[in-house]
């Protein structure tokens, strides 16, 4: 077992400073001419003068008659001046350049046709009046665009308005990308629909950066994975820069464990500045240089990977262009939630954002850096500082976004229980063209019910079974949500009962065969509307919860007791059939049981809510629903209070 | 002459909502299957479910050892329990797959190696500690991305992760782009450094909307101009049509002047929905279908086109992809000076936005519909509604964005004389990559003052002749700046004379030949330091202005004055020599002058300022003024004040 070289952590700040002032602003190669066409979005290397005036001569600006306003002077509404047509007024259009002589246009509504010949005029015309002069928009010799300048499609028109057809522009800074790991298989060997074998693990993290890339304006290569051996790392980033890669990130492998290379390998080469960044995720970060070009030790969990990319590489290439990191929007949001945080270490906290009575709730996804959905779930990221221990329970807070503020102005909040049929009513929600999502966080029912208290939901989900009368929802509402005005509409009859390993070997038949002491079994958290079936029905059963191997392992979702079940962790638990279903495991029933949703009746006739409220009761919803099994959609969309 | 038809205006919500409706969300065509890797910006057309769980496998997400966990719970602090390399645990790496049998994973740091074949552990391991099980980030069969969802660099990590190597899009919506009008100059044709000849114009705004059409997702066609000749255009039409655009855009020719075709031609192949849209610029929009595909007319002014192709294309091209149009980020700004509006039209006023002392100023461009650089300088949009006749001077107003708030706040606002030195400075600004920028508005010296008293600026250029001491700017300061604090810093020394033609036919030369009859003078507007140093200068010979012919007629820069004299506009105009030179004019000297900035007390030390201040002070900016001709920058940044 090799020990394990702790980092020297630097501050982000202090890294990047160390590191992104050594590189020139500009970049390394000289400026590419490329035809203004194509210029959108590439930044000028110099500044940018016109090369004609526009408008290139004296032209109508309306549809009309040109004439020479000294001949007009006499024009009265009493006295009608007669301009022979061809001599001293000649028709034009709009963009029509003034025929010699002439220095004014009247409009065509101001003129009377007298005959074929000739027409009156009630006015004197003024000089220049109706012409758009030379050099009205655009002077010859004048600035159109400094250097350092994204081109915009408007730059395009300036540009070739001044008759400027090929524009310096910075190189794109190429930058390669080289991932690391002797278990990765490259995304192209997968193209066939084939399964990653054991041990094996799909190398996307090379994508998702060299997406970023692009839209800083970078230039990606993406190389194929490089196996876990010195020699072949070091070859490949010899090859990179020896093929003009003007930033060389290598990805994964940038800590300090046994198979951990890249920081010998770079300093071997060259030079390693940091080795280590006081963020999370991304902390093992490498910045280094190898024959005067950046080379970056990427970490290999995405999130890190995305993190320390969008950190490093970003400003990096953005030096490399000449231009300023585009900052993110930030919007001030309340949190949730409590969200501890680590004393000396920046935190990258991934937030769902939702707008409830005008004020941004934030709440924070789950933390795990190897899980790249909590990037593409969240809407922003709340930036916990190295010296802040964490951000209390309704904080305002300041959340850089990622999308926009009105995408997050149009998402529903759902907080509580967690249904499968949520994602059919997100994907609805989307049909729909009108730009309303749904972004649901699973807490469980009680949970739900605690969010519409606190002002932080749209809706809840929930399933509370009143053990005393058999009905659901109506007691809890009453008892937690006492004074607050809600809505409770039906969504879905669903069964409940044991999933079990598919054929299932253990021959589980009822709740009484998880005594069994060779089951184990993987529960719900408390507060869940599950755990509250489950701890009725054993009740009803006279069955000691104690005696459950495994009652005291709780999950957060169906789906993740179907896949302790489907990995072998657990040899039963209490979830939905559609959960058992879609990893093709069995199901043994046990209830049928109403879930719906708890809307604040304030939010009743928001647009948002009514627009949910159709969704569910259209066939194509339901249709869904009852495809997936278990499920009884005929009364969706009731509104039970 | 033809009669002008008038159209008959609707607003452009109601013209919207007329259109866009008729045609289907999610376009006409059926969705694409394009790899992932080339997926990013892309629009999904059917919900994309996970086909594999992420991990695959469970993984260790430590380095250190695999064990399994009922083998450990006897560990304790006091009592190492001693375990057998290969047999009851197992090294791993990060990533790497849990051998079979183990459930748990002890840190590295918490194990201690006893012998080449076992090793120590103080604690007791719990199953599933420091393990990635199967699905913890995605479950197969989970809804990962809803239909109609632009594609993110992040959801090509969870579509690859979850073994999706290719999704189903929606195809980028096809844009035909048609140019019309017989005086057009195809840019392809001016390539080679020519010069369009007299009468022509350069065919720009095709260019301009393509890369519009681009950012929305769309994929723009453009096709050679045709020719005022309604076969060509209906021709073109239907051409465009049978080659499977999924939408026409005529550019000019959509008004009612007597070569506006397009009405006509629309008519004839399909239906005019709406022709005029109560929009400034933008009003002769024209909406209409041709065989189901809807047809637009745009506008040829560069401005009208812009805004009708946003206000109309855009939305479309949006609706077609199945997602909403990206609303443009608002701020709220207060205006610097009256913005007259008429009733009746909805105007989009360009406006420069700058931020001083915390409060964002709008500042009005100039509205001309046919001018693209008052585009090109703008940061953003001023819509003023058809009710409302226009916006008071220092009104709250909100103001779409064209660039970043970011860019905006480091955005220095100069509002006085003209010089241009200020466009050495902006790209002197931008070279420094720090994401300055200066935007300069003409108001004459004394204006620049006036904006400095109301705090709508960072600096005013100012050369302001004391006619009693022959001494600049310090009198006018102490008059009009009682009780503000301010800075003087010397910007250069500048000859002012008369600006001539080439050759100087008319023999100027001196003031005394401006009252001579055959000359036609083309002066400065009042309060500009120019016009006061003119007056002085006159005043000083005894010669009256009043026998100036010309003299009411004001331009407010000198470029306009240099414009108006290479057109032949004007004979003389008082200017600098820099102006002359620019468009090849000949100039009389008459005097030099000082021209220094003016910049508030109380923002002289800030980071902008500075850096502006470093700017005029290093010899590449000198060297550049100093190229101009009639400059003496070698003071340049000498503090006076």
């Amino acid at each position: 077992m090799s020990r394990r070289i702790y980092l020297r952590l630097k501050s982000l700040e202090e890294g990047k400073r160390a590191f992104l002032e050594r590189f020139p602003v500009g970049g390394f190669r000289a400026p590419e001419l490329i035809p203004t066409v194509e210029a959108c979005g590439r930044v000028t290397a110099s500044p940018v003068f016109a090369r004609l005036s526009s408008p290139t001569y004296h032209a109508a600006a309306m549809d009309g008659v040109a004439v020479r306003a000294e001949d007009t002077f006499e024009a009265h509404v009493d006295r009608p001046l007669r301009l022979t047509l061809g001599i001293q007024a000649h028709p034009v259009n709009t963009g029509h350049p003034l025929p010699a002589g002439t220095n004014a246009v009247i409009m065509v509504e101001e003129v009377t046709e007298e005959d074929d010949g000739t027409v009156l005029i009630e006015a004197p015309a003024y000089p220049w009046q109706n012409v758009r002069r030379v050099g009205e928009d655009i002077v010859a010799t004048e600035l159109l665009l400094p250097q350092n300048h994204r081109i915009t499609p408007y730059d395009l028109g300036a540009l070739l308005g001044a008759g400027i057809v090929s524009v310096p522009v910075r190189p794109k800074p190429k930058v390669a990308l080289v991932p690391t790991g002797s278990e990765l298989v490259s995304v192209e060997m997968l193209s066939d629909g084939k399964v990653p074998g054991p041990g094996q693990v799909i190398e996307y993290n090379s994508v998702v950066l060299a997406g970023l890339i692009r839209q800083w304006g970078g230039d990606p290569v993406r190389h194929p994975p490089v196996p876990d051996e010195p020699e072949a790392l070091r070859g490949s980033i010899e090859e990179a820069i020896a093929c003009g890669a003007d930033l060389v990130v290598v990805i994964a492998g940038s800590s300090a464990g046994s198979e951990d290379l890249t920081v010998k390998v770079v300093e071997e080469l060259g030079a390693v500045l940091v080795h280590g960044i006081s963020m999370m995720p991304g902390k093992p970060t490498i910045l280094g240089v190898v024959r005067d070009r950046p080379v970056i030790g990427n970490p290999g969990y995405p999130v890190s990977s995305v993190v320390s990319c969008e950190q490093i590489v970003g400003p990096l290439i953005c030096r490399l262009l000449g231009v300023e990191s585009p900052p993110r929007l930030k919007l001030l949001a309340r949190t949730s939630q409590k969200v501890p945080s680590k004393i000396g270490m920046e935190e990258f906290v991934r937030v769902k954002l939702g707008e409830v009575r005008g004020h941004i709730v934030a709440t924070p996804l789950p933390r795990a850096a190897g899980s790249i959905t909590t990037l593409t779930r969240a809407d922003g990221i709340l930036r916990v500082p190295e010296e802040v221990e964490g951000v209390e329970e309704g904080q305002v807070v300041e959340v850089e976004l990622l999308r926009s503020p009105e995408a997050i102005r149009r998402t529903l909040v759902a907080i509580g229980s967690h249904d499968l049929t949520l994602d059919l009513i997100a994907d609805r929600l989307a049909a729909s063209g009108l730009g309303y999502t749904l972004a649901s966080s699973n807490v469980g029912s009680l949970g739900g019910l605690m969010a519409i208290r606190k002002g932080h939901a749209h809706l809840a989900g929930s399933h509370l079974l009143d053990t005393e009368t058999g009905d659901y929802n109506f007691s809890y509402i009453r008892r937690y949500l006492q004074g607050v005005p809600v809505r409770l509409v039906h969504l879905v009859y669903r069964e409940q009962g044991l999933i079990v390993p598919k054929g299932n070997p253990l021959e589980i038949r009822d709740l009484g065969d998880l005594l069994r002491p060779e089951v184990t079994f993987i529960n719900r958290q408390g507060g869940s509307g599950t755990r509250v079936l489950l701890d009725y029905h054993l009740a009803r059963l006279g069955l000691d919860p104690a005696l459950i191997r495994g009652y005291d392992r709780e999950e957060y979702t169906h789906m993740a007791v179907a896949v302790a079940v489907a990995s072998g962790a657990a040899q039963a638990g209490m979830g939905i059939l559609a959960a058992a279903n879609a990893l093709d495991l069995d199901f043994v029933p046990v209830a049928r049981e109403r879930y719906d949703l708890v809307i604040p009746g304030d939010l009743f006739h928001s647009e948002g809510i009514q627009l949910l409220l159709e969704v569910i009761r259209c066939p194509e919803f339901r249709s869904a629903v009852a495809s997936m099994g278990g499920y009884d959609p005929s009364e969706s969309g009731r509104v039970l209070l």
